[in-house]
């Protein structure tokens, strides 16, 4: 047994407070599992010893822990306490977040089953599309836009996506205004990176979202503090000093719900009288399927509001292509602090471009949210038929809905699918360490746009064993 | 109050059913009022008589009156009809003064010729190979290549460029490590939070240089200290506690001098001795035209050398695609720092792996080295014959020459090239401000590199014309 932190001889670096501490013993459990510092079959310290050892709270450790059964590499038996899985490393999860994982998943064993949200179907990937619009646009492009071109991504990609945006989301901008970025989370950086060069310090979050990003504006030397929300979505009033907000209007991520009339309104007043910046995340705007989507909100207020969108759920994550709408007054500052080298390959700007202007872009997204409500309205189904007691929500938009269940049940449904080799995630993962708030219910995230479509009625059966 | 639709002006094209109606209505009502046309606290036609107006269901117009509500654009109250919101800001965007490029570089005229260094002729960029190779690469990958991906690079290209360095530059490393960069100056950026990480305060450069570099470790908190050099190239005696030192060993940048067999052995000593980082620029070691290329000089130290390569002169720079070849006890620290998600697209390094594979690359890079080596020596002939009192130098390898000058030319040739349409740089450009010491002649560094194929000899010509 492993009687205290030091006897696992893990290296360490925990900030006192934060989300990233949670994640950092989650990651440096794992590794010692992984690297067989933790053998198979060791006995973990009660969570309580640990958290003693450690100076961080119990339900730290507790979270570290179910987080790490979840996804397979410990064991929890009642009586028999925490012990390393003895199919580790066989068998675990890819412990990849959402957005993008920290470590190469790649090389690691894949569940049978993934429902977690945060990347679509790689599948339906419009290779032959693309393809095409390569060949036009490698064949047509100038020599000269095969340099090393300008830092804010390619004038022709740029004009493009303002067109597109404008069309598609109500985004009000120009191709002066747009930046390139290889991936949200790099949009993130570069605006986390201006705000501290303008003296913020804070942004508030959603109290339900991605540590990720919270992790990301942390090392950026940005606090994150989390707005309470309610059925309305999050209460974006008492923003007080806040740089800037980070929100996820069309469509909260994960909890569903687009952000109310009167929420848009207080928190671009907010923004108009403080100087505070709003960061809307797009990040599913194109799929919403019951009724026209949600415009964007940068629509209302171009000066206040910085709109991030990417191609990584309408088309996928290894393009590493998102873009940024920036007030006139940020523009130069982000593309200064993006830096003069560290753009995009101009190829895939070029085939994006094509893609955006040729109409494939929008005929793509058309077929994918097709494909999408289809997955929707069957998970929907299912529950009827097998779990008419449980009844899924935010499910008008996106690639994932939540599915409250009776209370106490989420750890226990969420380690019995990973023994079914189903991976799924927890509502309580996704909650902000300092939230005020919780959600009123126990709950899952399904995330339906991962299977391909073939695996998804498996998918899909595999989720009705395990719902209580 | 608008009375009618005419009034509106507005250019609907509405499909008499079908999704499409409430769409196109909600999309024209919002540019209407983003263009001004409906000025704010303007009163609409109710539903119904918008309805009769456009023959379409009255429940299709009150769903875009909600939907605009709903984003912020209209407000409807009780007895008051339905408004353009007052909020909405009536000065359409896209009329306000720009902002002014960040960037101009690309919209500035460009030079008649250009001959400044570091950009290989991008006319010569192998369009229909790579579209052949992405073809394969984008057709047999799989689903999952296509996802968030393994922050240090795809597997393939990483196995890939380790075989082609091994082959072709002599390099010692394995898959594992090598980590994929967007470009030269982020790879150099990882490897200043590496050092900035580590405690290093310094990082010893040539005296002459790409001051890009210097700016960049920089901005990461890092001084650079300028090293002395003579014939044999940059003096390695003499490190110090610097924390690593950038070096350009196969062909000095912009001397064009390789690094001599003794300062080799003394910086790797030097390296062993005290930790030290060498940070091998190997820029442009593919091109080396009257005997082997000069072999990397990582082959001899792979655990104290970080080998940097790029596909910028090989290829083109707007593939942003360079490696990393690194120490094995530095290969988490660097992946760590590359971050997570800032990975580079999948589908050009998909393609990249197949092009070197396939052994494209080879012959891309052998023709190249032919067309350089033509141009070489034309350069040569054209010197003997206009100009036999100048002797070009640096001239074994590379993309570029050192001209050497009569005493105090230097920046009287620049600025008569510049009148006539010639873009020049002179050496004095590339020296470190603190150097101690200084190139012994004036002279110019003519990139012979840039000019497509037909644009050579009148650039040549040019040349001609302005030497002294």
């Amino acid at each position: 047994m492993v009687e205290t932190w030091a006897t696992l001889g893990v290296d360490l670096h925990l900030e006192p407070t934060g989300p990233g501490v949670r994640r950092g013993l989650t990651d440096a459990l794992r590794e010692a599992v992984r690297t067989g510092r933790l053998a198979p079959g060791t006995r973990l310290p009660s969570s309580r010893a640990l958290a003693l050892d450690l100076g961080v709270a119990r339900n730290t450790v507790a979270d570290a822990y179910a987080d790490l059964v979840a996804e397979g590499w410990l064991t929890a038996r009642q009586g028999s306490g925490t012990r390393v899985a003895t199919t580790a490393p066989a068998a675990p999860f890819a412990q990849a977040p959402p957005a993008g994982p920290a470590h190469p998943a790649r090389t690691q064993p894949r569940p049978r089953h993934d429902l977690r949200p945060g990347t679509p179907d790689l599948g339906s990937f419009p290779r032959a599309a693309w393809l095409r619009a390569a060949r036009r646009a490698v064949t047509t492009a100038p020599n000269q836009a095969l340099g090393y071109g300008d830092p804010r991504g390619l004038p022709e990609l740029r004009a493009a996506l303002a067109g597109y945006l404008a069309r598609a989301r109500g985004v009000r901008t120009d191709p002066d205004h747009v930046l390139i970025c290889a991936g949200f989370a790099h949009g993130l950086r570069i605006l986390a990176e201006v705000l501290r060069r303008r003296g913020a310090t804070t942004v508030a979050v959603d109290s339900y979202g991605l540590d990720v990003h919270w992790n990301l504006l942390a090392r950026a030397g940005l606090r994150t503090r989390p707005l309470p929300f309610d059925a309305q979505g999050t209460v974006t009033a008492g923003l007080g000093d806040a740089g800037a907000v980070l929100l996820t209007p069309s469509h909260q991520f994960p909890l569903g719900v687009p952000l109310g009339p009167d929420r848009r309104a207080t928190v671009i007043d907010w923004a108009r009288r403080t100087g505070g910046l709003v960061l809307e995340d797009d990040y599913d705007g194109e799929f919403r399927y019951d009724r026209q989507p949600v415009g964007a909100l940068q629509g209302l207020a171009p000066d206040q509001v910085v709109y991030l969108g990417t191609a990584s759920k309408s088309l996928a994550p290894g393009l590493r292509l998102a873009w940024l709408a920036l007030p006139r007054s940020l523009a130069r500052e982000a593309a200064e602090a993006k830096g003069a080298t560290e753009t995009c390959g101009v190829l895939d700007q070029l085939t994006l471009a094509e893609f955006l202007t040729s109409g494939a872009y929008d005929r793509h997204v058309r077929a994918s949210r097709l494909r999408y409500r289809r997955r929707r309205d069957a998970l929907v189904a299912a529950l009827a038929a097998h779990a008419p007691h449980l009844r899924a929500t935010g499910i008008a938009a996106g690639l994932h809905a939540v599915l409250p269940l009776p209370p106490g049940a989420e750890p226990t449904v969420v380690q019995a699918a990973a023994w079914q080799g189903l991976a799924l995630y927890g509502l309580a993962r996704f909650r902000h360490e300092l939230a005020a708030v919780t959600a009123p219910d126990d709950a899952l995230v399904v995330g339906y746009g991962t299977p391909p479509d073939h695996g998804w009625p498996a998918a899909l059966d595999a989720l009705c064993r395990v719902l209580p």
